[in-house]
């Protein structure tokens, strides 16, 4: 049983504003909408409050990383804000040797291949998480009660391949040939990993965000078959703890269409669909599920007419997929908003959506 | 009609081999094997005689081009060859400038984004692949009889998203906004690259190639509906040319589960499948084709228990599509052969293949 939050209060506003009321089912007033990676490198201001800090500084710093959480919501008028964070903090916090490369993202300064690597993988103690339970409260405290904070961790295999390639990979070939070679020690591997998400996850729940979505970025690159096998029993675990489960569940890979079933059965109430996949044809992959996306980021460089042909064409994919099996709605990306995306045009969108799906 | 090599003898050796049986629906002794980027970075005799020339020289020297062509064929015993070569050598061969640059791949001088640019894009006329045409012809007479030369060319999407971005692209935004914002010029430029890519085909085809692979490489980054509309029209006139279509022919993406069913509506005979689709649940996504694929190239780095049983588990797979409804298997990987590749691995695949698709 990972952390030693439990009985922290869960949730500060539960069942208010137009996120909550979607992924729980209590229908809104509008579709919600938010965007994978608002927060962050697309606005000039997140340049500003960053200034010279690393990522890995504002990530522990509860002041900038509040900040950063609650300038998009400002900004754009979004229906949620996503917990500033990257998927490699609670490595970090744990002390794995591990730095943001600007241009490059993650690296580890000793990948772990083998069982050694393995038996050293460092536990998460709640106690190393003070500052971001502090930053979650700091949110909190500034934002609007109608607005959902979503807290934010990726998932098992992706930080497995951080630590196992040393950074990001294209092809994960050293990660699956542990997968593949010695099933044992990928699985105990998993296991550290996923008890250190949950530690991550748990925290941020116990200091009362709202809901949660687990990334997968890279679980697009496995079969379903080995998903099944060697992933998802870990990701199940991560969604299944107590604390986890007190409040909605987000889970969102890239390129997943042949996976999003089995990342259902993960126990989410929300899949994160990318726009490969239209939401009307995978609200039959994966039933009953809130479905999240699912606009292409590369849209928003396309001029507004192209645009908001597209918006308003999810929208109304959105409305079939629901007659389709699914259980509501999120708008958001199919993927993070890319760096150099005019902030202006993200906020038109959120503006659309509001007006498409006004009283429905 | 681009080109004016009509005429010319195409295929010497018509109907031989494993490859060809098998993608003419002739059935062989075997089930025929070959790899994707079998040539080229993962051989330590390609290291050798590329030296010091660049990928352009290589590509553009017909003695260079056969030799490397042929060093897989020598190595592995694959029951097919494929023409060293790049996507980007018919841009170099009209005049674009362009560069290889390792590490990186093709760097486009001047991207193409607007209207003038798109006018000013060269045509390929056929005289400007004379080092094309007589590497083909210098590979076929050396190459067994029963071993098939594949010809190649990189798909119209793939070609557009490295002229308007300039280089490699993750998200292809560029790209994207061009064909979304204005699908008309967007459309001239893919029908000018169609042209330059079937003259391409053509030159290699008339110099003697006994089939041709057709790579989309970015293909899976696109949606069904929008590969229909702006992508798939282009990709089919090539593979309708009377020339290009007087010998088998291969369509191939990575990613591109939700697209198999429109690329194979482009034409081709054969259409490769990547590792993330069952082979026999592609066969009924694109039923009457025979199928290429689809080992993880990844899988070449596991330990040899592992790797076995994967390649058996693909053979079956291959079966039970024919009995889906595929009209045959040609085993390769999912992907090109990753750089860091042991060969001796590639090697022992070739033999495993054989061995259990003997007489079947």
């Amino acid at each position: 049983m990972p952390g030693a939050t439990a009985g922290a209060a869960t949730g500060r506003r539960p069942g208010t504003g137009p996120y909550l009321d979607e992924v729980t089912g209590a229908g809104g007033t509008h579709t919600p909408v938010w965007f994978m990676r608002q927060a962050g490198r697309s606005l000039p201001e997140y340049k500003k409050v960053r200034g010279s800090s690393s990522m890995l500084e504002a990530c522990f710093d509860p002041a900038m990383t509040c900040e950063i959480t609650l300038q998009p919501v400002r900004r754009h008028g979004v229906d949620a804000a996503i917990f500033f964070s990257d998927i490699v903090i609670p490595l970090a916090a744990a002390g794995v040797d591990i730095d943001i490369v600007p241009g490059v993202g993650p690296v580890v300064a000793e990948p772990i291949r083998d069982e050694a690597g393995i038996a050293a993988f460092p536990e998460l103690t709640p106690d190393r998480l003070g500052q971001i339970e502090e930053a979650v409260r700091l949110i909190i405290g500034e934002l609007d009660p109608s607005v959902a904070l979503i807290g934010f961790a990726g998932a098992p295999f992706t930080l497995a391949s951080y630590l196992i390639e040393g950074g990001p990979s294209r092809n994960h070939e050293h990660t699956k040939s542990l997968m593949y070679s010695r099933p044992d020690l990928w699985n105990d591997l998993m296991s550290k990993i996923a008890d250190l998400t949950t530690v991550f996850l748990r925290a941020q729940v116990g200091a009362g965000v709202d809901a949660v979505q687990l990334f997968d970025s890279w679980a697009g690159a496995l079969t379903q078959r080995d998903y099944r096998s060697l992933v998802l029993p870990h990701s199940t675990r991560i969604f299944a703890d107590e604390l986890v489960s007190s409040v909605p569940r987000t889970h969102f890979g890239v390129g997943t269409g042949e996976l999003l079933g089995a990342m259902g059965e993960a126990g989410p109430e929300v899949v994160g669909v990318d726009w490969r996949i239209p939401l009307d044809a995978a609200a039959t992959r994966v039933p009953g599920k809130v479905l999240q996306g699912n606009l292409d980021p590369a849209m928003l460089f396309a001029d507004r007419s192209a645009l908001d042909a597209e918006v308003t064409r999810i929208v109304e994919e959105g409305r079939r997929a629901r007659e389709a099996g699914a259980r509501g709605h999120v708008f958001n990306l199919g993927h993070g908003v890319l760096p150099s995306t005019d902030a202006t045009v993200v906020t038109h969108v959120v503006e659309l959506v509001h007006e498409l799906t006004a009283n429905g």
